[in-house]
């Protein structure tokens, strides 16, 4: 029968054969794209360890084309952070799902233990060679090949040598050939993949060697590291009553439920757990976690939802920072208007922090470079340069009232909006990571963050408008002045002179308080270059 | 040291794990689009399942709300097909990458092997329970409750009972509760995912009940199945050379390249052995596979680009098919015109055989309903809802020169298109199965395939106008014979009657000719219906 044989052909298969087939879910489609997409996976795993170590991260990206017509590259790309150890080396590379990112509750670029095992991959599948790594790690230099063993999704490792490092030597090397890719100094090329990092990441000193010699030098403009983000606990609101019973199995101390949620999660004090308490008259916070029921469970997290928790610990979320967008936007654009946001850290489901930073540059330098509604989309600091019409990023803008906010039509005005979205975990849409998934939650914040500054960007063009209003007025006035005071002068024989002087100072007397609004209002204009965020949110509930 | 507590942290996990941090990678973002999703997933295994099994599908889909508040719902979807038997219950629904649709080289609906596990996850996930499967394989039928172990991605089951079947009785009925789900008749529910799958699988009948009892039924309109497409094999273009490597690897036989060649991929005849050998003077076809060289492999695969193949077998992929769209179109719309297209199948990379079918309606209907640009997507006849943002469809669509078809503003047109892409291996972005990747090759056969029906129309949109013009043209020439034939007969004494007969006749005939010519290019209209491929396909070499 047809079903038996359907049934014979039940296979299992592991993570690395299913991207191996589905490399477009890792973002390799197109080959300008996919090899940003490597620069990208192998950079950002760089900046991690380097900053997690408290170096300030020195990134070298040479590509050199080996064969123009097979499109045949090969890309090195050095660090000097600490390197990583024989132990590891194989299954941080050539392994996927397996590393130190995906469990973590801690804010970095990489998240899930994928993309540089991705790289080795790709390169293995488009010229059949192993990815050539070089880890200085605690003095020994550790020279070894890396594949991959698609069926088990494990790493096949060969070291070619180990020897003593140099003194003071330190960092990871990635060698590795590719076909099917191409370089390009487009707009998802690698330049511009890197000139978008080091905007975003100023404390970076990046050198670029392009595949004709052409050198590249993104220096750092700030000498210390971004203050480290801190791991943190996840957060009462947001979590789901399976991750809650999952915590509490996993809890091996004997300690009360109470105890347990004091430690768990972050904001619960003694005093929150009173008022769970009160709320939950059915539930022992006496009673073992281990015996959580799921009905239980579920009461406690209706009851987390109920009670008013302090925002999570800002030092879990590291911005880039007002000061530094600032910089970076005035640095490439030197707009007319620049309004900056920094909203505070919110939840989203599973209760992980994350938070929204919005730059809004318009006119100027924007207008001069032809810039019309130009996205710059970030993610922990990561360019995000494909995939901007599943983003939630994009879709927000796009969904936005514009006119609200005296900006006529987003697409044709001489505006740039720069978002970064900076989270524990960010909910990107696919493993490629390019794309972030349109969560309610972090839509809303988006939002939030962009109509804030919206607000800045339309008081300084309604203040401007409205001066130009006022000086339009003024002009016309002081010509009926002129007329008035000749006439009045014939009509009651004063001085011409001294009616004009009196009338003057009347309207002066009025315009001056005029303008003194118009500079209030304004003052979220290039004089200040940021806008105090206001007092009511409009909109956010 | 720090970095020491790092690698200490350095943990291997299970693609359950990583899905079930990452859910929104499977599509579950959103209470409507979370359960559209889980219908969606167990339909099309229903489908997929009773069309291999040669069944014509029967689909009950029952929707329960067990609770508004909460917004709790059960949902129930019944099949007619084989059902599973029990040894492989459990990894159906409830291990990911297992399965019979990862590995095979055959068009299904599903192809990962993931979307019923990532059901009875989202359902465990949210509930805290397990799914219920009732599987009638064969006479028995058995009841079982299916779990996941996320640490491990295995199924646990157990079995709640096993009798023998009724007589005749036979499939697989899933029944799950879920939370965090909402049931809606939106654009983006259950209903319109129906009704659009009835659209596009006439052979189908599927009932829905709603929370609120409303039954409807989408009854099959055709009685038999689609032909079943065939299992196939690789087709040498696109073939990468990884690819073709690990083919020669998997080799056992004792057996030639040459022959190896022949039996692995399709159309490889032995006439196009001796072509290949002509261009490969430095490979010997006649050694073992298994010692076939990359640089070997990458020689073939570099001759076979430069071979003339016969494409791809059609029975391999079978589209929804011309009459049916234009029934189901119609069905719809009741449009003016109705052009639809189907292209010959071709291959992209990896030597995977897709084809394209695209409808579109114009007019008429698609006026009075108030659509304007609608898309309506589809991959192997499963209606794609969402993330259109991030499609090859919905891109290429948006890029159209739509002018160049007298469609003068795709957005603000009374136009409708439908575009189904085939496929052995449909490119989706991500696990979610939504949009499809903008694979160079695909997208390119999307264009033309639009392009061709967009000729259809343009040929009858432009033949209208032309008729339009002629009927003012012979209007105004109609008066002015009046007034000549009045004016020649008072000059030359000639009766009037006799020079307006002797003008108009002229005219007529001179208009009959452009009237058939405008008839000719207008054949593509509402008359025939459908649009034939022209000889030249423009853009394409």
């Amino acid at each position: 029968m047809p079903d038996d044989d359907v049934f014979k052909q039940f296979k299992e298969h592991s993570i690395a054969e299913f991207f191996k087939k589905n490399r477009q879910m890792l973002g390799f489609t197109g080959k300008v794209r996919s090899m940003t997409i490597i620069v990208h996976e192998i950079v950002t795993n760089s900046l991690d360890a380097c900053e997690e170590a408290g170096v300030l991260p020195d990134i070298f990206v040479q590509v050199d084309e080996l064969d123009k017509e097979k499109e045949h590259y090969r890309l090195t790309i050095k660090d000097n952070g600490p390197g990583i150890p024989r132990s590891h080396l194989g299954k941080a590379l050539g392994q996927m799902l397996a590393g130190t990112k995906f469990h973590r509750y801690l804010q970095q670029r990489g998240q899930q233990g994928i993309g540089a095992a991705a790289c080795t991959m790709f390169s293995y599948l488009t010229t059949g060679q192993p990815t050539k790594a070089v880890s200085v790690y605690k003095g020994k230099k550790l020279t070894a090949s890396i594949g991959i063993d698609f069926k088990q999704n494990k790493p096949v490792v060969e070291v070619i040598e180990e020897v003593d490092a140099s003194e003071g030597e330190s960092g990871l090397t990635f060698i590795s050939e590719f076909k099917d890719v191409r370089y390009e100094r487009s707009n998802y090329g690698v330049y511009e993949y890197l000139r978008r990092t080091a905007l975003a990441n100023p404390h970076c000193a990046i050198t670029l060697i392009e595949p004709e010699g052409r050198s590249t030098a993104f220096p750092r403009s700030v000498i210390v590291n971004p203050s480290k983000p801190t791991e943190i606990k996840p957060h009462p609101l947001g979590i789901g009553t399976h991750d809650l019973l999952e915590f509490a199995r996993q809890n091996r101390e004997k300690r009360r439920l109470s105890s347990f949620l004091q430690e768990t999660f972050s904001r619960v004090s003694a005093g929150k757990i009173d008022e769970l308490r009160a709320l939950l008259p059915n539930v022992d916070l006496n009673k073992n976690p281990q015996d959580l029921s799921w009905e239980e469970a579920e009461a406690l997290v209706k009851a987390f939802s109920q009670v008013k928790w302090i925002a999570p610990a800002t030092d879990s979320l590291v911005p880039i920072g007002k000061d530094q967008v600032e910089v970076s936007f005035r640095n490439i654009f030197n707009p007319e208007v620049l309004v900056v946001t920094e909203r505070s850290p919110k939840v989203y489901r599973g209760g992980i922090p994350f938070m929204v930073e919005v730059g809004i540059a318009y006119g100027g330098g924007v207008a001069e470079a032809g810039k019309k509604g130009e996205v710059m989309r970030f993610a922990n600091r990561v360019p995000l340069l494909f995939d901007s019409g599943g983003c939630a990023i994009t879709e927000t803008i796009k969904t936005m009232d514009w006119k609200r906010y005296d900006v006529k039509d987003f697409e044709e005005e001489p505006i740039a909006v720069l978002v970064n979205l900076i989270s524990v975990h960010v909910p990107y849409t696919s493993a490629g990571k390019q794309a972030v998934s349109p969560e309610e939650d972090v839509m809303d914040e988006i939002k939030f963050a962009i109509m804030e500054a919206s607000r800045g960007v339309q008081k300084y063009l309604s203040g401007k408008r409205k001066a130009h209003e006022i000086a339009t007025k003024k002009k016309v006035v002081s010509r009926y002045i002129q007329q008035l005071s000749g006439d009045l002068s014939s009509l009651t024989g004063e001085k011409k002179a001294d009616i004009e002087k009196a009338l003057t100072k009347i309207v002066e007397e009025k315009y001056a308080r005029e303008d003194m609004e118009v500079e209030e209002t304004a003052e979220t204009g290039p004089e200040t270059g940021n806008g105090k965020p206001d007092a009511d949110n409009e909109g956010e509930e």
